[in-house]
């Protein structure tokens, strides 16, 4: 070990490479639960892109296994280290390099906070949309090596749809630019959404150049309750199917929303079976949010309102990122992250329900109901055996329901070190086949973060 | 010859193997000039998935060559045939297997039009966005290989922007499924985006999943003419930065103009420079318009007029569309598809103007404004051999412009057989050397269109 440290060590400038060991423990996992991580051998702090192409130059020469890491924020393990292995973090490289708004461009290095390239893009009347969950301490890198989603899905679309071109380090040190700086292109293949979502997995992104839209209108928000389920799912099969296309649209079910209301109170009860939060931010939200009202009346909710304030909006975007630190509060927590057709979120949900009642958990729900990407979070206790064993249970009777209703195993937070096993179960066989041949064919040698991302017996 | 010909007759069902010299003359090439074509074998007319499968299998054990082609309407050669290949064409394929309006989503056959994709999507309430020149003539397949753009793209983005998931064979028959039917989904690498644009070299689509999005609201339509190009070139940079995004944003010059008023008297004479042609399908239709009316008026233009007429906006659409007929009756001619910033659309113009009296040719130049992707039609005489070495000069140089000036040598069109030696100035050597390693990885053989859509010595 020590012998492998001591080479990699004389091969890169020692500003780079950290070695205490109290130091590396901040660099061993990210957010997830259930994960498997390792010590690494030394965490690595490049500043620039050649010093990344030497590190992993020099890691492939001496066969060492390499996991880039971004902010820590994921949730499925990817960033997890291996034992003995370097972790790569792109902290230091947090430039933001360029913004072009006659081109309605940015330009970022990974390690730069996704908050800040919002506040960089409003700063020159334009929005760069993606806002995941963690978007106040994730990293622009990690968020394009996810392909990060969040609330504004539903009208804006994911991470990656804004990824115009990369420059990515391959697994051997080499550089290569993809993708371009023009609105269209159609030269080549399409390399960088490959490496968009790939988890670390094909190379590493030491820069990222994002196309950004004219910043929307205020928003205007409605909140619709709902005594139970099936009349919020009825509802969000209404809203899908109507003429508005809201830019935020969230469930909560009674669960989650008592959990917040312990942290926050809102004025929610016994008496809630489930609200959905509803935006426009278009020119004419105004109407459009009478219109979406309307629909979640019909639809049967029990009470609706609207509220054109800003203030309020932002109070009531931030009770739903309140959903996954409520729950925390409440014990242990295992988070899943399956994305079902929109028609079969009250399905999902119904399966939910009795899991929970069968292995007697509390498993509150929310998620991004225009999407039908839920965020079933299982409360439970690590200390016991049998809890946790329930918990586990769970999670994968609720992972393979979303398969089963025609959706995917994990719609935004990503395979990592998670599901590895679930995306065999996912993938066909040729196209598993596919994955281990890309696999092969960017990363020979196998060094880039192994066993995230791709499908592997469990 | 005929001995391979026999072999692979012996393995096909009879139906679908065509050897009719006759009816093999018109699938030996598509729509692009000075691009090479050969003699096949035999064309193949699978109905299936399953004869897909079979028809590449055996042509894999038999080492021949196959190049898919859709409706042949490409404009760079990628579906011309070579020399002793079998053409795969797809137009047995043509059902629209599923359309689900709550998903919001529609299952295809590659074969099936393009238009009669948005016509079926229109009779739900819902729009297929995609519109590329070719719509009433090009298959959804065809398009999804070459990631066909059109007027659309301003607003609603690429075909690629539109495809959920594919079933795709490969080289040696494998049938691989990709991508899924939710809104959102990480779950693995984005094969479908590697498939999509890819020109048939790594594989045969034969099944599309695509997103459909609400139908918009009528259009409302801005026509603004300028004396000069630059004038025009002023307001799309006015309007690019504007808070309006249009649905359409067209440009044409006085040579495009002259040649559609020869074909269909719109009104144009000499003292025309530019016109700008812009709709925006928002609920806002019609404050937009007088918004983008405006910006047009400020920025120099001549003459203004709104039109909330759907007919009139058709004819208008339909003129535009008549630029390359139009320009087509002048002579010979040679389409370029270059994009660039579209703060550098007046700088490619006037490239454009000096290389044609450089040259002594015409050449027309229209194109979709708000994505910078201009389409210069080089008019020349092929029986005359200087004229033709003008019109080669004169594409080159034109391509070597938009490069230099930050763009791409391809904005929607692809690089076919047209632009490989091009393609090999835009990429990086690491990024065309990855794309050989992709190719390698996908056809091993390298049965699969060979010459097409990748960086090659000219």
């Amino acid at each position: 070990v020590s012998e492998l440290l001591r080479r990699i060590s004389e091969l890169l400038p020692s500003e780079i490479v950290v070695t205490d060991p109290d130091l590396i423990q901040s660099y061993i996992r990210d957010e997830s639960k259930l994960t498997e991580a390792g010590v690494p051998l030394a965490v690595l702090l490049p500043r620039t892109t050649a010093e990344v192409s030497l590190a992993l130059a020099s890691a492939s020469e001496l066969g060492i296994r390499v996991v880039t890491r971004g902010a820590g924020s994921g949730l499925s393990g990817g960033a997890n280290a291996i034992e003995q292995c370097l972790v790569l973090s792109t902290r230091r490289m947090a430039e933001i390099v360029e913004v072009d708004p006659t081109e309605r461009l940015l330009v970022a290095q990974p390690g730069v906070v996704t908050a800040d390239i919002r506040t960089e893009a409003r700063s020159h009347g334009l929005l760069y949309p993606p806002d995941p969950g963690s978007v106040a301490i994730s990293s622009i890198g990690g968020n394009v090596a996810t392909n990060a989603g969040g609330m504004c899905c539903v009208k804006y679309g994911v991470t990656g749809d804004y990824v115009l071109g990369l420059e990515v380090v391959l697994a051997d040190g080499r550089v290569i630019r993809t993708g371009r700086r023009t609105v269209k292109g159609v030269a080549g293949y399409d390399l960088t959404h490959l490496f968009v979502g790939s988890e670390g997995s094909l190379g590493v992104i030491t820069e990222v150049t994002l196309r950004l839209v004219p910043a929307p209108a205020e928003a205007h928000t409605v909140l619709a309750t709902f005594s139970d389920v099936e009349a919020a799912g009825r509802a969000v099969q209404a809203v899908v199917r109507g003429p508005v296309t809201p830019s935020v649209f969230e469930i909560m079910d009674r669960t989650t929303l008592l959990a917040i209301e312990a942290l926050s109170p809102l004025g929610f009860d016994e008496s809630v079976g489930a609200v959905l939060l509803l935006q426009s931010d278009s020119l004419t939200g105004k109407e459009d949010a009478a219109v979406l009202a309307d629909v979640c009346q019909t639809s049967g909710a029990t009470e609706v309102a609207i509220s054109d304030d800003p203030y309020e909006a932002h109070a009531l975007l931030e009770a739903r990122r309140l959903a996954l630190p409520a729950l925390e509060a409440l014990g242990d927590w295992l988070l899943d992250d399956v994305c079902v057709p929109r028609s079969r979120i009250v399905d999902l949900i119904d399966v939910v329900q009795q899991v929970a009642a069968g292995e007697r958990l509390t498993i509150g729900v929310f998620g991004h109901a225009g999407d039908g990407n839920m965020h079933p979070t299982i409360i439970f206790n690590a200390q016991n055996e049998s809890s946790l064993s329930a918990a586990r249970r769970a999670f994968d009777r609720i992972t393979a329901a979303a398969l089963h209703l025609g959706g995917t195993v994990t719609g935004e937070h990503g395979i990592g070190r998670l599901k590895t096993g679930w995306l065999l179960h996912e993938l066909d066989s040729v196209a598993a086949q596919m994955h281990m041949t890309l696999k092969q064919a960017f990363d020979p040698s196998g060094i880039l973060s192994p066993g995230v991302g791709l499908p592997q017996p469990d």
